[in-house]
């Protein structure tokens, strides 16, 4: 298999973005990607996205994109696997350079989440549990992580203090991406007073809906490093795991096994180790998600990410920096977008050209997006070549 | 990359199948095609399907079905290219088999169209459509596909009793297949005298609902010619190409510029030419779409697909036998398994398994898988290796 860069990243202002159709998101954003990577075709496209059809009533996706990029007749398939759909997207993208099939593809996540038809994003976000056995006996997404939550301090003494720490965090870098859809400070006991979603989550521990697109442009290596003068980005490591569907199945649910066993497959594929990793961007759709997928990834010990998170290990200058992006939370979650997303942040890091954001000599960076609660996990290692 | 072989096929009968559901029949379709690989274990799966979330509620889709198939934590994704998803997810079968990133590929195609949520299956399908510019218009596919005979008959002269002998034709061919929705024998006459649909087209022109499954096991070549003792079926071709997904914006209705795009590539990479080509199922979900995959594909000359059908050309036992299993008409189309289901089709046939269906002698098929009114399609050739 053939060594992968990634040669553009573009993503556009994530928000409730009204005067802009799914299409014209998804087309910004990979205009923007092309014109960073600096060519002048794709020889292939993936599209990650959740649920176009229950949210706007379009399937087809990505012969849709790419008809209105002006792309085709080029291949293009759209990939799903519920919030991490961006993340299996790069898997894709990232096989198909390797395999030698082809050069230079380009790989988009797109969600339009407000203004859409039918029962509501809560809805249609529920599609990503098991719609059987889960969401027709009621509960939805914020239900399911707060049952997390609770097993989570019931099983290693997690506070109410410590899950509020993740998203303070998480606004404090937020405010500092011009890209990020709440770009606001918050406080720990606003975030502890604010109105109740399921117990103990309150509305600042949640992702909000958001409107918005992400792309990447990728090529095999070699390549990169001819075509570009910003230092070229390789993908060393890729992990994907499934666990059962729903929760009630789960072995532990205060554990994420599919995170664990997809970054452990990313780490042996990249041959590193957790400590090796300088920054990582996690699948923060609620508080407790990022505590949990902290542990999982081996960044912290288990049961620590509460305690870690509170004492600032977390944030931009601490050991390591989760989330400096502003996180689901803060940036945004169309749901799609997100693993895409994140492979943006990580690249501007080791790029060195993430500002106010920038982690001091970020040589490693780690993402890891997932969907539903944990039943899907995809991680990425990316190292400045 | 690597040779890459078709291993086990499996299949289910097609129909309204009241008592099962999405999840049930992708398990026995998936089951079946392991115990005919005969293999313990799959490394990776790819779920193709075109809108779960519109039919059913459910995304999240290939983390589902890894779960119910008891093949968790295995990676799992689904892909989606309308009535092409089958097709999109053989290729991504494909290429993670032909990188050397998995061994053991499931690729599975499921639909469950009958006993669903919301406003329908037609509204759902108009989904593979541009919903914006054509279906909030209030155009659906027979309108679409009507438009495309209506525009064939005048450039080239295609006559009523022309078209009416495709789905003749692929009813007699599923009356021989015991998987096929519709075993039933039908005629020219009734095709004609049928229920309107959107005129030209009546109700035996247009392929029906159902629900349905299909899969199979992908392996490295070598791999394949050591664990089974049938003949071993390689994919020696892959093309897949994209067009404007609305039909007015296309160069020619008349033409189906994608397929024709997705046959040439596939046919460069495999050195072969249609007349090479022993047999093919290619995309009937109108009677026209066959009188124009066929003709986009070489294997009869432009505008003479019409009279082909008529003269018997594409009958079993004709020059280019066309949808032997009684394709989409007969067979039914369940709309994500229909690309997977040809395969398997193809794959019986190169093995001899075909039974009263068998193209004698053949040793090189092909497939054509097409979404919307052909925005994409992909085409694969597969040889007796």
């Amino acid at each position: 298999m053939r060594d992968v860069a990634v040669l553009g990243i573009g993503l556009i202002k994530w928000g409730e973005l009204w005067e802009k159709s799914l299409r014209t998101m998804f087309a910004e954003a990979a205009l923007n990607a092309i014109k960073d990577a600096g060519v002048d075709h794709i020889d292939s496209m993936y599209v990650g996205c959740m649920s176009s059809g229950l949210f706007v009533g379009q399937e087809h996706l990505a012969a849709l994109c790419a008809d209105y990029l002006g792309m085709g007749p080029v291949p293009a398939t759209r990939v799903e696997s519920a919030c991490a759909s961006g993340g299996v997207a790069m898997k894709a993208g990232y096989i198909e350079v390797a395999s030698g099939m082809s050069d230079i593809v380009l790989v988009g996540g797109v969600e339009k989440m407000t203004d859409v038809d039918g029962s509501g994003a809560t809805s249609a976000l529920a599609g990503a549990a098991d719609v059987e056995y889960e969401f027709y006996n009621g509960v939805t997404f914020p239900g399911l992580y707060a049952m997390m939550a609770r097993a989570h301090m019931q099983k290693y003494g997690t506070t109410r203090r410590q899950l509020a720490a993740v998203p303070v965090k998480s606004h404090d870098n937020g405010l500092l991406n011009p890209h990020a859809q709440y770009q606001m400070k918050i406080t720990i006991d606003q975030v502890i007073g604010a109105v109740k979603v399921a117990d103990p989550l309150t509305i600042l521990d949640c992702s909000p809906i958001t409107d918005g697109a992400a792309a990447v442009i990728l090529c095999p290596l070699e390549m990169a490093k001819k075509i570009s003068k910003k230092p070229a980005v390789k993908i060393t490591g890729i992990g994907h795991a499934t666990d059962t569907i729903a929760l009630h199945q789960r072995r532990d649910v205060a554990w994420l096994d599919a995170a664990e066993k997809s970054a452990k497959a990313a780490y042996k594929m990249a041959g590193r180790k957790p400590s090796d990793i300088n920054l990582c961007e996690v699948h923060d759709c609620f508080s407790i998600s990022e505590i949990m997928a902290i542990e999982a990834l081996g960044l912290v010990e288990p049961g620590k990410g509460g305690p870690a998170s509170e004492a600032g290990e977390t944030a931009i200058g601490g050991r390591i920096p989760i989330n400096t992006s502003g996180g689901l939370k803060s940036k945004g979650h169309p749901v799609g977008a997100t693993g895409v997303a994140q492979i943006c942040e990580v690249t501007a890091q080791l790029r060195g050209e993430a500002g106010q954001r920038q982690v001091k000599g970020a040589r490693c960076g780690m993402t890891q997006n997932m969907g539903g609660t944990c039943a899907s996990s995809v991680v990425h290692i990316l190292e400045v070549a």
